[in-house]
């Protein structure tokens, strides 16, 4: 059985926006060889997510704007970040609770070397605090 | 190691319900023949969703209801969807981002040839965008 | 391949509250032997859930206090729980409902016998019906 791991970069754009990943990790998988077997995709961070969804930039959007409204900026939050270089103090809690109820990981099967979707299933990185170059690691078991 | 893909049929009879699937699953597991290892269950459609919760028609009620009432049809959303059968558009950006708020997979452990689950866990497909009839992938691996 | 379950039992001590396991499921890793694979984390129940962000205790009380909002009490739920003990009868629909949104299982890679894991991730039981003693299944699977 082989156990590879691989690194994806993604670089948003927006604040909030869905970024199709799709094509990036089939790459990954074809690269690595396994046949038969599932691939595990893993956000690093606690301000994006993972979802799978239709590939239509319309219904991108509605997901986004649905998370801006469903965990709202001006609601009452504890815990402030304080950015590294200049020491400035943000709330972003409201991201760290989306990216909570979206989730941090997707399991996809391998059939024949590739991923086994649905014909409208596209997978996507959720950046919910950006835009920042974001970490995914990829994970392939078969044989 | 095996690595054993097997679809699983579901008929939805509603727009939007709770569908236990935990026997169904459980005889594809035994029919497998793999003893201890993992399944992931996957839903191949992004208007759908997977989740698990305790086996009560009253609670599959609560849910149902929650997320329509958690992300509301009388929205303001983008994403429309054109019926290749006969060219009718529809609305259900809705049923989507239900589906992305649960989660499209579960992957859980075998023992002995059989899912552990906790004594009031039960495995459901969500039906968001009903009704129809819907395809899960179920992969096992281990030996 | 190997494939090893062990069980890991957390202790709330409030109603609905963050409790940070990632320590106790790094030893039980590192106690299995596995050095590359996966490491799957399953609640049993289904009035918890599990979730991965930032190791702050005012972020904890935030995601608490945003699922009681978002899914309130004061709603009208059709399910009831009757204690074993003592025959007593609650709603607790909520719990439940919670739970479907937040995920059952996390599953993270291993490498050199560690999760991998982003700077800031921390792993989290989510006790929506607590006090309680709850029981998570470990699952690693790998070489």
């Amino acid at each position: 059985m082989k156990c590879i791991i691989e690194k994806a970069f993604v670089k948003s754009h927006r604040t909030t926006e869905l970024i199709a990943i799709t094509e990036q990790i089939r790459q990954i998988v074809q690269k690595s060889g396994v046949k038969n077997g599932i691939v595990n995709v893993f956000t690093q961070h606690v301000t994006t997510a993972l979802t799978i969804n239709e590939d239509d930039p319309k219904l991108e959007e509605d997901i986004a704007r649905f998370m801006l409204k469903a965990v709202p900026e001006d609601d009452s939050y504890a815990h402030h970040h304080f950015f590294r270089k200049d020491g400035r103090m943000a709330v972003n809690a409201y991201s760290h609770i989306r990216a909570s109820l979206l989730g941090a990981n997707l399991t996809i099967r391998l059939l024949d070397g590739d991923m086994v979707l649905g014909g409208r299933q596209n997978l996507y990185l959720v950046e919910l605090d950006g835009p920042q170059l974001r970490g995914l690691a990829v994970q392939i078991m078969g044989e």
